[in-house]
């Protein structure tokens, strides 16, 4: 018998942005896995098989739930956000590609409010024009790219969301991202941090890029920088839909 | 008296991606306003106010709601998918600019599940690394901006996802972004168009970009191409997460 396998988004962290399509896919599951955090926001109930697991073991999860779903279990694999950026289904489909044997599991995607999304509406609109999307940690890319994409970024006056700017491990690379931005000519650009963004902790700081510091992220922030035209009015920030 | 206004986003079509948080505010509106089709999108009821409006007034419909909600009205603006993201929020926020009078009105945005993530859970993880967006209407920027941006986005080795490829308005625009994006280097990139996505007309189709006609794309299609590491796994495509 063969099972299936839900690649689940919860959203940035409030229920209320939780997708009634990810809700009912947890209501059928047999077994929930992912991240910890993320799955002790998964609603207890009886016969429901929690499998939380660490950081980093992104491989090894989909390896275990792929298996799970070819075993006959009807399978939600959880992340934060949206599970399609930066999250679990790129490493579902690595899993996939590597064991034909799990090519028959009956596999959706369940989209989800990723976190720049949930930040951009909490500050105005920053993403109301063209932007892009980068992932700080060089876990798997050399930061030469990084930086790389940050001049092009910014050369092409794009609104920048960075994902994942900041942790205990690469403690120097944000600071390096925010030179590269002042030496690319953005330093008079705002720069949103978005801290535990829908959570009671949350917190949303704009500052000049030139007068941002390090210390104002952590790897529970997703950060914006504006593009060359983006501005504020009242208490909130946004990117005007006309360019020049 | 002053009343609310929400910027709220109702997802890309299926029912089932409208948050809680959405639905809600919507549940306790009196007044609904937006761009036709999607107003035609809310569940009617008695007292429920419906505005729908033409494509195209989007400062005039911001204003329309922040004078509802100046007026004392529980307004919901509704865009497709995040409001944020080449929608209505930008709008609101430009109207406020220019009419300090409705600096009181109390403003929340809602985000939403935007075509783009909802297209890349359809065809698999194509926005699994690093990514753009780009708006590919030249109404409120020139051609020019565009295709410097597309240049640079593939240069940057971007995941990139099209807005708005094509409109009765602009026949030969998506034409010249394929060969923008054939004269960088991308022909052999896989290019996957999302058309309808989550609606009962919904049709993924993803070729090589040197294949790609621009017939595959109308307003109702989102366009992913992938970055040059995107491939296949069985019906699947996906951004593997490591880069070189």
């Amino acid at each position: 018998m063969t099972g299936s396998l839900a690649i689940a988004g919860l959203g940035p962290g409030d229920a209320g942005l939780i997708t009634p399509e990810v809700s009912a896919a947890l209501a059928e599951a047999t077994d929930v896995l992912g991240y910890s955090p993320y799955v002790a926001r998964v609603p207890v109930r009886e016969g429901l098989r929690l499998h939380p697991s660490d950081n980093r073991m992104e491989l090894d999860r989909a390896n275990e739930a792929l298996k799970l779903a070819a075993d006959g279990s009807k399978v939600v694999l959880v992340s934060s956000g949206d599970p399609g950026v930066f999250a679990m289904a790129s490493a579902v489909f690595e899993a996939l590609e590597a064991k034909p044997d799990y090519r028959d599991v009956v596999i959706r995607v369940l989209p989800g409010v990723t976190a720049m999304l949930a930040a951009a509406a909490r500050a105005g609109a920053p993403l109301g024009h063209d932007f892009c999307a980068i992932n700080l940690s060089d876990n798997l890319k050399p930061w030469e790219l990084i930086e790389k994409r940050l001049r092009l970024a910014a050369e092409a006056d794009f609104s920048i969301a960075l994902y994942n700017p900041r942790s205990a491990g690469r403690p120097g690379g944000f600071e390096r991202a925010l030179e590269v931005l002042r030496g690319a000519g953005c330093g008079e650009r705002l720069i949103i941090f978005a801290h535990a963004v829908t959570t009671p902790k949350e917190r949303i700081e704009t500052v000049r890029l030139n007068d941002a510091r390090a210390e104002m992220a952590d790897m529970a922030t997703l950060v914006i920088i504006g593009n060359s035209a983006t501005r504020r009015v009242g208490r909130w920030v946004y990117a005007p839909r006309r360019a020049s």
